[in-house]
């Protein structure tokens, strides 16, 4: 099966790295110079003291997209979106597309892509880029997958494909499977953003954790969740296993770049906004994030 | 008239050394290490490029308050009141005292104090006490006094021989006193401490500016506030005029020191939990203040 890739960012990288061991993968990458260096260098993974280079991927600039491709992925964030669906939507085929975007808000995007199989997924690997061909694998997850639109025929075979390092699991309601890991990133992202701590001080403050309930509970409320206990136990359970991470928030913040912000709260306030729900924690969080995304590049 | 002054931190060295002047003034301090420093050295007090060192000051630990002054001036954080007001009250004499706390959580506290001329009064100079017997004054200001309870002529008098550089002025109304100075300080205070800018940031970046208006409106209906335009302004305002300072709370939280918080948003809760007003936002800051101060002490 060929693969397309769209994005050589940190989760673009890795599943590009992965994935060439059972699959012929083309990786699309936003500059020349970076698709120049893969071709010549390869990939380098990173895990733990192991490194592997990887040979076998091609690259590509974006502008150069071939959509023959039976599966394309497109891992850019979801503030690059928009250019990547106009690119798409200008091609008459039909073809399958996998989003690995974090939040919710490219959802109304992706209803743009009419006739096309349209897969929707969640990262749950730490990923870091280090340089332009180099990816630090650094922690081990899942990667879920889910039909947002069209058949499952295409996402089904890629699943049955992918090799054992990298597990792909089908889920069956992608709304659940997204709503599930937005909560965690709506919670867990701002405040350790904000507080500028490691995911575990959330819980093991307890002044911390009373604000991550608080917080929850605006959300549990524009989301009109049932379970309302168990889906704050899973937040404080993802605390609790990721207690060393840096959040990719708060790294952002940290590095100067935009966050995902928009993907994550954005998409909550526009949800607010529309059931006319009050939303002044989530409002002023996103609010902070922003602010402080604008001193970062000041700086 | 003979002054006592109880607290020798920033506020307590500043009045002291400027009243001097005018009063024959007793400092009271917390520790006997400080008043034996003081009395051998003096209060140095550095404006801009000028120090002037005060030696008039008399200076006794706290255990050795003498209740015989004429007004006693209790310049203790909030946090630190109890114990003042509990010695207070072991007196049977009556006194004249004035209290210069941040905040309104102190006034269910002087309600105690039971036939005895209470006043209150805000204080508007930059100070920073620099070590046990040196305060700097870095914004000229005034203080404001109002009656809280009992009888106003010793305040008259005081007021009638403060000296010119020290001015102090009456005011009519020590709730409305007070809640102007406690509006501006719980906007200004924790976000500039959790965003870690100075007073300045909060209107010059829009971002920023959007989240004083939320925290503003959180506090407006806790306080059924009038005017609600003007009081809004009046912040921004103080935002500008002091631009480049860095509050209070957010050197208080670099520094590793406890924070007025309980005073400032401590007391905003207890009236939003007395008349069941949603407070999530002020709530979350208090939180956040709370877990800084912890992990600052844990440091």
């Amino acid at each position: 099966m060929k693969l397309g890739i769209i994005g050589a960012g940190s989760i673009g990288l890795l599943c590009a790295a992965y994935l060439a061991q059972c699959f012929e993968v083309t990786l699309y990458t936003r500059t020349k110079e970076q698709s120049d260096k893969i071709n010549q260098s390869g990939i380098l993974l990173l895990k733990g003291a192991e490194q592997t280079s990887v040979n076998m991927v091609k690259a590509k600039p974006f502008s150069q997209w071939d959509p023959s491709d039976e599966l394309t992925i497109v891992t850019v964030k979801q503030y690059q979106l928009p250019s990547v669906i106009e690119k798409i939507n200008e091609q008459s085929i039909s073809g399958n597309l996998l989003f690995l975007q974090n939040g919710m808000g490219h959802l109304r995007a992706l209803e743009s892509l009419r006739g096309k199989n349209v897969f929707v997924g969640t990262v749950e690997h730490g990923a870091l880029k280090e340089n332009l061909h180099t990816v630090r694998h650094n922690g081990a997850g899942v990667t879920n997958i889910a039909v947002f639109n069209g058949d499952a025929a295409v996402m089904n075979s890629f699943i049955d494909m992918v090799p054992g390092d990298f597990p792909v699991l089908p889920q069956k309601d992608y709304y659940e499977m997204l709503i599930k890991k937005l909560i965690v990133n709506a919670v867990i992202n701002p405040l350790t953003a904000i507080l500028r701590v490691k995911n575990g001080a959330l819980v093991e403050n307890a002044f911390y954790l009373q604000s991550v309930s608080l917080l929850f509970a605006e959300i549990a409320s524009i989301l009109n969740l049932d379970r309302e206990e168990d889906r704050l136990e899973q937040v404080i359970q993802v605390c609790k296993t990721t207690a060393d991470n840096r959040s990719s928030m708060l790294k952002d913040l940290e590095a100067g770049r935009l966050t995902e912000v928009d993907a994550i709260l954005g998409y909550l306030l526009e949800e607010a906004k529309i059931q006319q729900k009050p939303s002044p924690l989530l409002a002023s969080l996103y609010y902070f994030i922003k602010g402080k995304e604008q001193d970062g590049r000041a700086q």
